[in-house]
Formats: structure tokens, C-alpha cells, sequence
């Protein structure tokens, strides 16, 4: 079902959930109070405008209230942020999500109204973080209620070259591997007499303190 | 095996790559040319540092050459940034990871030398938009190569209180069902007899294309 969505603020955050949005098959409406920006957006957002957000009245007459999301992704100035988040609630919009700066400005949000709260340059930061201090966990999805997917890197040299039944990776690690991903090939839901070769990425599931438990086991043979 | 990790810049990024890693134990110089930032970071880095890492002379009292891996986490002065990318790998940093603002930025920074680009505001942006824009879609991870893992909320009528065996799954969606989650339980590797309930969220596992095939597939039904 397509929804209409209004961005608020068309900084790199902004601008990106756009671009998606409208490659999607959305109905997107952007406003900046920078009309340059709005200028850059007119030939790929569905309406763009130039506006102060926290002016009531210009939100009033864009007709924030008919939107089903509205984004607010204004970041360095907290004060309009909050302001913004707290008019679009009470103007009656049914789902508003807003970017935070830090903890503190996330709460306010929160209290104002917002529905959903994200942090992209924390959330990124976390991610790159935790890539960097591994060498073998190369990405990851944490699912709900504590389970971890995780692409392992197989280097370790007690865990190669043999089969997963070998190494009895459910018992032993509590773990179930997904897919073996070595060079272009991709085997998906390998079979127990599957060899583990050095270089190979693993694709595992199971909860996190496992995952990390199993990351770590890898990381003392260094 | 323990790293030596300098992170110059302390902006939103730059400090949740800092706090990341030192989480999991790793050592952390930190630079940046605001004192009051610099201050906030004095009892949680391993190290601090007030400095304008444009100043080549201050990269080389520091020992920047030192480090294995250094981010550059300088966001709005796109000629600092650059700069400073420059200088730390002539300086002889094996590794560099960069932020960038926008893709003519990362092609510039790629050039001067960066091993590894980031975009964290543009990244979660397509990861909210992806996320809006579908209703069944919860989260997924890109593997290389056109795999894609995703958590789909299982809503569409056609496709619950069926066995997987029933919607023939592997053979119709070229897809995988890894787990299942159901309110606070969790099915790893379910059978082929295994019945999907409403709400029920999967896991999958498949090329992109057909991940995506699937998930509009549903929509269409709304
Ligand atoms: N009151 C307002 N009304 C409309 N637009 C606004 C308002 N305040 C800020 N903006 C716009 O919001 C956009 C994003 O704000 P800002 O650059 O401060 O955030 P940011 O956190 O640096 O964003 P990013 O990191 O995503 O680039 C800017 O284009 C700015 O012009
Ligand atoms: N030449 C420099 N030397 C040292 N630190 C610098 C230099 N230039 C900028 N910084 C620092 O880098 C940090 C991040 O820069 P800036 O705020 O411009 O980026 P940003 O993209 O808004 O970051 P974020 O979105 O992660 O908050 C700031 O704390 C700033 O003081
Ligand atoms: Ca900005
Ligand atoms: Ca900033
Ligand atoms: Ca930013
Ligand atoms: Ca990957």
C-alpha cells in the first residue's frame, strides 16, 4: 500500500530517506528552509518546499495533517528539532520519526511525541566500531529477543578444513551455520559432511552471547 | 590481536566508533581541535588529544605512523578531511577509513589514498527508506554478491496457516527460511512440516532480486 510520507529537513540523513523512498514507489514531500537544497530536490521529490517548519502556520497550509509519516531529519538545531516533532504530533500526524543528536535530545523526543527515534552516526559508528575490533566478525543483524546473525571470516587454523560435522558446530558453539560463501560460490543451509575451507565466510545464527563467545574463541589464537 | 586504532574527530560518528571500541577493549587516540570535546573523551579514550590535524607537525608528534588504523571522522570541512586522509597515509598508516559527505567527496578521498569509505548518514538513510517503504520488509543485511538476508513479517493471508512444505518455499521464492520467530519463541532451522502462523516473523535467505520479488508479492495483496 503506498503511503504518503513528508521529510522535514534534507541534510545527508534526509536526503538519503528520500532518494529511497521516491526509488521505491513512494509519495515523498521534502521541505527545507534552505532553498537551495529544496532546488536539488525538485525534479526527484513528488512536491518540495520551501519553509520554516516551526513556523505552525506554513505547516498548516502544506497540509502536514493529511501525511501518514512525516521524518523529521533536522540535526544540529535540537530546539527546532523538538519544536518541529511536537507541532506535527499535535497537528495530528499518526506516525512521526525523528533524528536524534544524543541521549538526552532522543528522551525530549520521545516525551514530545515521536514515534520512532533514530541515530544514524551513532548507530554507524557502533557498527564500524564493532567490525574494527574483530578480525573475524564481518558483519552482522541483531535480530529481536537476543539472537545474532553474523558473516564469520574462517582463518583460524584449528577450525579449517574440517566438516562442520567435525567440528560439531550446533553442540560445540551453539550455533547453526546459514551458508558458506567461498570465493563466487555461495552453498546455502550446508549439509553436515560440508568442509569448512581457510578464507571461507560463514554465515551463523544463534544467540549473542554465543556469536560473541565463538568470535572471541577465534580471535585468542592471533 | 589487540590494534592500535586514532580516531580524529569527535563528532557524533567519530565519538560512537571511539566508545565502540573501547568497549571491546581496544586502544583509542582520539584527536580533535575542539577542547571541550577532546575533555568529554579525557577518562573514556585511551588517549586524548587536543590538535588540528591539518598541522602535519602535530600528526608527527602524535607518532600517527604509529597507529594500524586510522579514522578520519572530520564530516562538514570537506578540505580538512581530505587533507588529513592525505597526510595519514604519506605519513605511512596502513590502513585509513574515511567519512565522507557525499559520493564526490569518497571519489577524492578515495584518490588521496583511503582504504576504506563511509557514509553513516547516507546508509541509514537507505536503510529507513528501505524499511518505510515496504511493510512486510522488518530488516536485512546485504551479503556479498547479491544475497540478501531479511526478517519478514509474515501479514499477507495467502501465505499463513500453511506448512512451509505446503508454500513450497525453496522451489516458488528461490528462497531459505533460516528461523522463525513467534512472540518470545525462537525456530532455528524449521522443518518442512512446520506451520507459519500470522505475525509470524522469517527469516530468509536468498539473491536480492528474489527477496525483493517476495516482499512486493505481498504487498500487492494490501
Ligand atoms: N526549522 C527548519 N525548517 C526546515 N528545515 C530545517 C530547519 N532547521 C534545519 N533545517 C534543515 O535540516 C537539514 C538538516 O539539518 P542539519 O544539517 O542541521 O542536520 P545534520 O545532523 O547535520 O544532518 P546530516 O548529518 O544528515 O547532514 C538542513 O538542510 C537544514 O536546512
Ligand atoms: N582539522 C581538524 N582537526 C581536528 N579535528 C577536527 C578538524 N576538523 C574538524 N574536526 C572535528 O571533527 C568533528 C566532526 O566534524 P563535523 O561536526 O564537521 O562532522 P559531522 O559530519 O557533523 O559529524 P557527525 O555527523 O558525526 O556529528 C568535530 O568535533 C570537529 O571539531
Ligand atoms: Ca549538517
Ligand atoms: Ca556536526
Ligand atoms: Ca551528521
Ligand atoms: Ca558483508
Amino acid at each position: 500500500m503506498k503511503k504518503n510520507f513528508a521529510i522535514i529537513g534534507l541534510g545527508r540523513f534526509g536526503s538519503s530517506v528520500c532518494q529511497t523512498l521516491i526509488e521505491s514507489g513512494q509519495e515523498v514531500l521534502v521541505i527545507d528552509k534552505d532553498e537551495a537544497r529544496v532546488n536539488d530536490y525538485m525534479d526527484i521529490a513528488t512536491h518540495a518546499v520551501v519553509a520554516d517548519a516551526q513556523d505552525d502556520e506554513a505547516l498548516k497550509s502544506i497540509g502536514i495533517r493529511n501525511f501518514d509519516h512525516v521524518i523529521v531529519a533536522i540535526g544540529e538545531d535540537i530546539q527546532a528539532s523538538i519544536l518541529v516533532t511536537l507541532m506535527v504530533k499535535e497537528l495530528g500526524v499518526p506516525v512521526v520519526t525523528a533524528k536524534a543528536l544524543n541521549e538526552y535530545h532522543a528522551r525530549v523526543l520521545q516525551k514530545v511525541g515521536a514515534d520512532h527515534i533514530v541515530h544514524p552516526e551513532r548507530d554507524m559508528g557502533i557498527k564500524l566500531g564493532r567490525a574494527l575490533s574483530s578480525n573475524h566478525l564481518l558483519d552482522y543483524l541483531d535480530l529481536d529477543d537476543g539472537y545474532r546473525l553474523a558473516e564469520i571470516d574462517m582463518t583460524d587454523p584449528r577450525y579449517v578444513n574440517k566438516t562442520l560435522d567435525e567440528l560439531n558446530f550446533r553442540s560445540t558453539f551453539n550455533l547453526n551455520v546459514i551458508s558458506i560463501r567461498r570465493g563466487k560460490e555461495m552453498i546455502i543451509s550446508p549439509l553436515a559432511d560440508q568442509v569448512i575451507l581457510p578464507n571461507d565466510q560463514l554465515l551463523i545464527i544463534g544467540e549473542t552471547r554465543f556469536v560473541t563467545e565463538f568470535d572471541e574463541k577465534m580471535n585468542k589464537t592471533k
